[in-house]
């Protein structure tokens, strides 16, 4: 039975686990973060921990895949800049199968994240799907009959990039209107926020102030509170427009939301599939797509770097 | 050297060329199109008229290619609805095999000839291009890694419905404010004409009434008068909104615009390429994505039909 390690890079730990063709885990373990050159041996010692835990050795893994965030030509197995970590131009790919001794692949964490959803999360038995993440930002990955989708030179699928309304809100992008700039939970949190600021008599006040509330705060009151209501149904509105002009345009099996707002589950879920089954072009009949939230958690990442190497 | 047949069937004509492999077109031909059930016969016919004129037989094609209008499933080969042709669930491939005794491969008319026009037109030599057709919609093709990408079930790439101004213009589709509804060359003329209502101190008048003005009088005096030139900027910057979504979605290497405002030539991309420079994700350094007009005018169907074989 061969194995499988997958490695999410993260800003302050690196998670690894060890995974066998079914996407059985076997091994988990992770360290904390090095940023700058010193990533790959920080990445080195994960995987002997990984390995170790799984009482296996290096040449009984298939591979190692790995999820980091940034700018990643998957193909020449490239950082090709990332912020966060101080990399630019960094052949982490080379760099790890010179340390470990198997083949080694790599791409960026929303798009391996998108895969590993795809291979053993909510997307499991489709071929083709889409992972809306939801967190500081709207990232997004792309899986087209069953393999990543991630443009030319691995640039693309910056979906969170796409104005839904022209000349909108400043996304940090530098457009104006960005899904992003609608839809992240950072932009919900900062609807709730003002909403109880307009509204000192809502009832979100009893719990929270408007330093504290956060996106999760709307969705809590929106049964008991009308102020609380229209920021969640304004939320959806716009999320449900995104994910429209996503359905017409890759016309995917399923579209999977993951990131800290999916916690919301089926309040999120059950909404967005009626609004898009009103939106998307020419109906569901010939081929739906459904909406559903991530399964995979965190985790996500760290089974998407794996399955980079059962695919490959 | 191997032949190629490539057929477009239009709502009037289909058109039909045998190229080689390198795209030489030694035979072209037309017939009036027959709606319904009878559009295989007369596809027959068209094909032998082609043949024909080739001075070849059909055992020496390696293929016939079909862009036919409407929603094609290319997989199994059938035109699942197409309402101005007066079809539904038609085996249209299978038909043509019998007939013809050579393999076929049906597609979408759109994604046909984004196909055409990334193999043998503005896309040569690039593997990932997109197209958009300025007509009286907005359609659209993607070619990724030399292949047309057509979504589950070919029902994607439906980009002229992405919603660009959230809650703007009404749609055909039913949607507000989709990419459509600005930046068709309907949406062009609905404009100019308005323009021309709202100035009729505007140059455009000397030559044009607001019956027969159309997209092109506002680009033919958009220096001489600032109501024209008005009309165009806002086009231009709804168009580039809505080519930016697309690079930052698909990150081709080139998008080529078609259909007939593209007869404006570098009127059109020149502006186009400066605003996509501002707008595109992260830069232009890493990933550029080229604008340019499409070269095979009404030809790219046929082509890209063709092209469907030359690509299986």
């Amino acid at each position: 039975m061969a194995l499988y390690m997958g490695l999410d890079v993260g800003g302050t730990f690196v998670k690894g686990i060890i995974i066998d063709e079914k996407g059985k885990i076997v091994s988990e373990n992770s360290v904390p973060t090095v940023a700058g050159e010193g990533l790959a041996d920080c990445i080195e010692t994960l995987a002997e921990n990984l390995v170790h835990g799984a009482g296996t050795v290096f040449s009984a893994l298939a591979g190692a895949g790995v999820g980091c965030p940034g700018l990643i030509d998957s193909e020449n197995g490239k950082v090709v800049f990332a912020g966060n970590l101080g990399l630019k131009n960094y052949p982490l790919q080379k760099l790890l199968e010179d340390k470990l001794g198997v083949p080694v692949r790599i791409s960026n964490d929303a798009n391996a994240a998108a895969l590993g959803e795809a291979k053993f999360g909510a997307g499991k038995g489709y071929t083709d799907s889409v992972l809306i993440t939801l967190g500081t930002g709207v990232g997004g990955g792309v899986v087209i009959g069953g393999k990543l989708f991630e443009g030319y030179k691995s640039a693309g699928t910056e979906i969170g990039h796409m104005v839904i309304e022209h000349g909108g809100a400043k996304c940090t992008c530098g457009r104006r209107g960005c899904f992003e700039a609608y839809c992240s939970a950072r932009a919900l949190t900062v609807a709730t926020r003002r909403a109880m600021e307009e509204d000192t008599s809502s009832a979100m006040w009893k719990t929270y102030t408007n330093e504290n509330a956060d996106g999760r705060t709307s969705f809590e009151y929106m049964e008991s509170d009308v102020a609380a209501k229209r920021v969640v149904d304004k939320y959806l509105n716009y999320l449900a427009c995104g994910l429209a002009n996503i359905a017409n345009i890759f016309r995917p099996q399923i579209i999977m939301i993951g990131g800290g707002v999916a916690a919301q589950g089926t309040r999120l879920s059950a909404p967005l599939q009626r609004l898009l089954d009103k939106e998307i072009f020419a109906g569901m009949d010939y081929a739906p797509v459904k909406v559903e939230c991530a399964t995979l958690g965190n985790r996500a990442g760290a089974f998407g770097a794996a399955a980079l190497i059962v695919n490959s």
